[in-house]
């Protein structure tokens, strides 16, 4: 059975609410209220062609998986498939797509990117308007994002000369794993908003670079199709946004290992929306670009009409809200032989307490600032674990992340005693600059400066990184980046 | 006995002022040196029509209550009613006028309003220069006032993870009585500036979102008629400028008591007026603005010809500056039984003398920073004294209120154990951006703020927070504001 | 015996110098090297009238005490003086002294001053670029100008509430004498640079404030002429640049005492001209305003051709720079029954030996930033004084000047345990930018602020202020001037 | 035999390069490899002339030192010179060479600086776009390169008065060779970027200024030629940059011995080349300004074609950099009797170290923040050695350098132990400005404000200066540069 584009049209409303994907039609009527990204984006296009907005951040499958087969109604006919090819061909680029389109014929050439804020400064230029907020937005006034970043400014090198460095190693294992250089990929969502292939170029890159890739649960693309684009011998680790229904999560889990991902990273950072207002205004500017601004109008209540979510907040609607450590760890332990990592300790405390519940690894995250501003900077943090706990360094691995983008940052945290250090954005925008190249650019750049950085410390391998050789001052530096 | 324009306007000096408001005529040559808001404001009248000043800043009642009855000298004829209702159709409007007409047509739709900074951005808009000018302003160089916020950006967060926090509760109760967040409205006064509703667009939106209010003696809306705009079981306070008259400011207790006023705030932060050069500036800019500028003459003295009292200090001449602990509680106990709040405590040392003197409760607040240049910020108060006194949190309820802003911030503050924290000016910048449903808005936005917050912190009840989920840091944090 | 202009011309190189100074001839050839102003200020005026470059920097009689009454020629002819005249007269502004005429014009009303800072806005408009270069110059840098007014911002009021200040007083006393209030004019040198009337003013503006003016032994009214301007009971201090042969000091000691000066402040924080690049540069900026600019030359070489001690550096090359304790105290008490007070104490180890030493007092001080560039700012001096060496402040009395503009800057340095602040430029800048008027409206300010500030903190009279009042903050506040 | 241009350029690949450099053929194919400046740079001008881009950055001998006489293949024939001639005179200039021409013609009077910043300001107008790059970058965000200056702001005089400075001494001493001031020129390289006569300016500055240079092995004049511009009796440093083959660098040792350098400073911050953005973009940014902007290609992948060591990098990479305390310093003492410093000492422990090691000296030094950043500064390494290990500065002399710029800074190193204070930068914009004389002109200025300042810190000689008389303050200074 096909449809025509009138009949699709008459199911326009919130009772009868249908939408068509890559001509395919589908009856999205019940699913409206459990729609992670809120009911009025669906109604925006319901009787109409909804692929242009739904393909950039649904991985493949996700109609497939969140819809009963009965819902999907079958294909629309050969001639509304010509008329939407037409209408697609036809529309009118928008002005922030024009803009995208010459920016990305005016990227420099690669060999020209020399530090991650060149690399982001393309980034910055080639992204749309969406994905850039998206990308770059963070809880509140993004206070805490910054000072993520402006900690590592806090601590100097006290660097150690007349010792033989001519020949430096940066290689390190991440839960037994090998890793070129002591960075991993932070989960990052939606690559597919910054570049067609998504994260796909980052586990492509990846597998180049021989570091591993954590993949996020929310992924534009899902983790088979992740992991299909690994290369055979390359480590995945799985970061698990957990499920309130147990079963769900288990069956996650479960299929995740069953597809060769070496770890399980539990969020716990992220378990209501952060929230980011740069991308949820995101749509308004767009808006006025191609249009009339819009005006408050005598009337008009104080309901709410805006997806407050912003762009991928609501994808933890249905997450586990009540996790605890005595319920939870033994749970997961329970359901994989996985090594257990925390992603997403805030204080000393909570990485004691993970230590003692016998977790693997924490990360010591604030999830790049996007979640609770004024969570402490995760720096910070990892140096009054170093002094006031020493021995859970002995217990369990610890990352941190948030704020790195040079090798001295790297550097630094390593020094505290940090087993590496992972990134998020600078991946995203990587990839959405130059694609895999991108990715593996950066990775060469930290790989070069981390080198440069630790034989001018004095030391000649990871290993002989410790604690005296980084000071935390007492005045506040200059924080310069070139952005 | 009526009058024509010609008879009133005879009486044009300080010996003998007459003035014409809502088309009645008052004599108020005697009541000249009385007025608190000076002596040359009104002469700027004498012989005229003085209602387009009058309006915005009294209450209806003002100057029945104020001049004898004798004073008031009857109406105009109706030939001078139809010359000044057509004089004020025809009068030309001024350059801030227009400019207000034209911004208020422009206000965003609410729903794009976000945060309270989004909010104070449209009142900056649509407020007219004078109320811009008051509401805004601060003593000095308004250095106060923004430390009050900066305070608050130098403590960060310790959040907690792996707790329950699917149910967030943010209600609690102010001195017995339900709020729905741990938020009230600080006595604010003149709202009538902003908005023609004034005060009773605070009333009915703290009735509709369930938060207290307290009333300003010196509200635009008397206490009598923002009672009567009240819903029946809505909770007010009352703000009390004590009267340097123990009788007058008995009768005035009592009174409000009779309203229904369900708390007496004793407000000692504002004893004398503040230097606020930016109000006290307003009205040479708006003169400028629609007239050539004024240059200084050879020969013009040092003597004082400006209102150095600005908009409003003047309110407060008769007030009573020989308050003390030993004589002012116990009058004030012995004329009311309602809870006492001592509003404007600024030093730890001032709060445990409160606690020994027996008050139900205190207000940290150094008046929005409106007073007293370099007074300490009230949320550093706030944490010194909980570190010194604990025990005075457990004998009366601490509030505080200057720089809040977002719900960060109120978590902040009750993690250092206050019980509730006041708001001044976003309500006033709220009422006159959007009226009634702009006060509601900005209790909506930081519900929705303080329970991500706390979800995000690990604590799903105000009982669980406790001084060690915030850290005062020792640098000195980004303080960004997107206004 | 009269001079013609052709033969006065004829004098005009280094071996034969002669100058006309309103019509009268002068040879200076052999005063050119001990000239403190230097060699070549004189010679650009050789054989020349020098009268418009003279007058604002030097008091009346400084040609007769300097030189010998041979080298004084007698007048020009009358024809001459006529050509003189005529030349004046016609003479070209210059587009600095256009645009001070304009400024002039412009000043707005002297009621709409409301601060210092507004009064030095004023200032800075009406000055000429010499005269405001001249006051407005620092050391290197000005870092220390500026670090003196930043360290007040540090200084927090814990304020008392609930005491009684219906009436405040802030009168006080400065070695024994009455003063208005804890202010005193500190010695500032050339106001004739900015004001005909020069020092005149501030010393009538004085004695209207009742306040106490410290002369400087360098003021272009010589203290003959200023003790003239004042009014029979007015108290006059004398600041004393101690020359090098001890007999010329002695005589200076002596007249001031006889002309009624009340005690001797003794300069020791100008022993060698400070490095002032704003002032030294100023004559070439002008040059440029008018004429074309200067290039180097191939050739020019690296000798000095610079007046490198600016404009009134050199006024102290003559001074001791050999004084001790030892000598230099005991000689002065041998000289003076005049109570002696040091200015310029820099650090707290050499207050504690002035009050060894039994003087009556010390301020505390750097030359408002103009001579030691990172010399600690007095206020930083002064808590740590009070904190070290409580004691001192029993022995004598202890005062600071150097970047004090506000009420609430007088409150701080009382609290810690001043007896009264100076101040310096701003009362140049009044009087350049008013006149005698200009004077008598910043002391008003200030009183008016130091009033309303010490009721708000809680204290009626400065007997109360103690220096728990004040907290010196771990932060680093806003520093906002309206400027 | 002779060359014309037709044969040279049929070798214009890299199996078989020639280049021309002053008519005179070379065959560089073989030396590609081991240029220091890296293969892509020579290659851009195989078969062809090289003279200009050759010229400013290599000693005269350098081509004659590094490759055998097999490869000099004789000059170009008589007919091709005249060509090139002709080339180089009818060669369009470049933008930034206009510009430069231009900057020249206006430099300010030579008189008219008066501070190192305003050297620096002609400096920067009149150096090439390379120079510049070169001399101004330093590593990464050229973040330690500032904080070395600001540390300087952190430390504030308690200076002391009534203490005889009549007459300042600022003479001393460095490794017993006297020296006019406690400065000395740090070894900086390639001084012909910035003047056609290079280092020989700053040699014959130093001589007329009685100041000691210590000379770079990697001068754009040879250590011969500094030599020989050397005055008889004039003191010179060598910075020894060691060779990987200890042959190699002993031949250097004995070599500069003989020539009468009188000590060996060895640079061990320098072990592998920093990374200096600014440089290495420089090319860069002039190729667009002479031509059209270069754009990525799909296609390019991430392989680097950028010669990331920059300007000068290169020319460390045969160094050696296993040095040890144990291996380097017994043997460089076997090779010479001369006195040796350890240049680039980074934290207090290496200070301790090198006493132990029985060296003579050690310049505190991070290599003007040009090679790790966040090296914490040299001022902040004085203070803390000072404190923790006053012994050390009995044992040996104590230097730093970077960020010095004032005479107050090099007093405030002097008073917490440093025996003198090195220079880089400024020397090459000193000479790069106006050659010769621009070195003196910097000493001079020097000169003069450490006088001013130490007379006014009340010592008259520097043995008088104690650690007490600077404090290092613990808020932020404002730090300000009227560059």
């Amino acid at each position: 059975m096909t449809w025509t584009l009138e009949e699709v049209a008459k199911h326009n409303t919130a009772s009868s609410c249908w939408v068509i994907i890559k001509n395919q039609v589908y009856d999205v009527s019940e699913f409206l209220s459990e729609h992670p990204g809120g009911t009025s984006i669906i109604l925006k296009y319901a009787g109409r062609d909804a692929t242009l907005a739904y393909e950039p951040i649904h991985p493949k499958d996700a109609l497939e998986k969140n819809l009963p087969s009965s819902k999907h109604l079958g294909p629309v006919d050969s001639f509304s498939a010509s008329v939407l090819k037409a209408e697609k061909e036809n529309r009118q680029k928008t002005k922030d797509e024009l803009r995208v389109e010459e920016a990305l014929n005016q990227r420099p050439p690669l060999h020209r990117i020399l530090s991650l804020v060149d690399m982001e400064n393309v980034a910055r230029h080639v992204l749309s308007h969406k994905a850039l907020s998206y990308y770059s937005s963070a809880a509140d006034d993004e206070i805490t994002m910054d000072e993520n970043a402006r900690a590592f400014s806090r601590f100097f090198f006290n660097a150690r000369v007349m010792r033989p460095v001519s020949k430096i190693n940066v290689s390190t294992t991440i839960l037994g794993y090998q890793s070129s250089i002591p960075l991993f990929v932070s989960g990052a969502a939606l690559a597919k908003l910054g570049h067609p292939l998504g994260e796909a170029n980052i586990t492509r890159g990846a597998a180049k670079s021989k570091i591993i890739q954590m993949v996020s649960s929310n992924a534009s693309l899902s983790y088979e199709e992740i992991a299909k684009a690994a290369s055979p011998s390359q480590t995945l680790f799985f970061q698990l946004y957990k499920h309130q229904d147990d079963a769900i999560a288990e069956k996650r889990v479960r299929d995740v290992e069953k597809l060769g991902y070496k770890a399980i990273w539990l969020t716990v950072d992220a378990i209501v929306p952060g929230n980011r207002e740069r991308d949820i205004k995101s749509p308004w500017v767009l808006e006025e670009q191609d249009g009339p601004p819009k005006y408050y109008t005598e009337g008009e209540g104080s309901a709410d009409q805006t997806n407050i979510f912003g762009t991928a907040g609501a994808l933890i609607v249905n997450d586990d809200r009540d996790m605890t450590w005595e319920r939870t760890i033994p749970w997961l332990r329970s359901v994989t032989k996985l090594p257990i990592v925390i992603k997403g300790i805030q204080c000393v405390e909570d990485a004691v307490l993970a230590a003692q519940a016998g977790v693997n690894g924490i990360l010591i995250s604030n999830h790049g600032g996007r979640q609770l501003e004024y969570s402490m900077p995760p720096l910070e943090i990892l140096y009054r674990l170093r002094r006031q706990h020493p021995e859970v360094f002995e217990k369990m691995e610890v990352y941190i992340d948030g704020g790195v983008r040079r090798g001295t940052d790297i550097l630094k945290a390593l020094c505290l005693g940090a087993k590496a250090v992972g990134m998020g954005r600078p991946f995203l925008y990587a990839q959405s600059a130059y694609g895999e190249i991108g990715v593996i650019k950066i990775v060469d750049i930290l790989k070069r400066e981390l080198s440069t950085a630790m034989a001018l410390l004095g030391a000649s391998d990871i290993t002989q990184l410790t604690p005296d050789m980084v000071e935390r001052v007492d005045w506040q530096p200059i924080q310069r980046s070139k952005l």
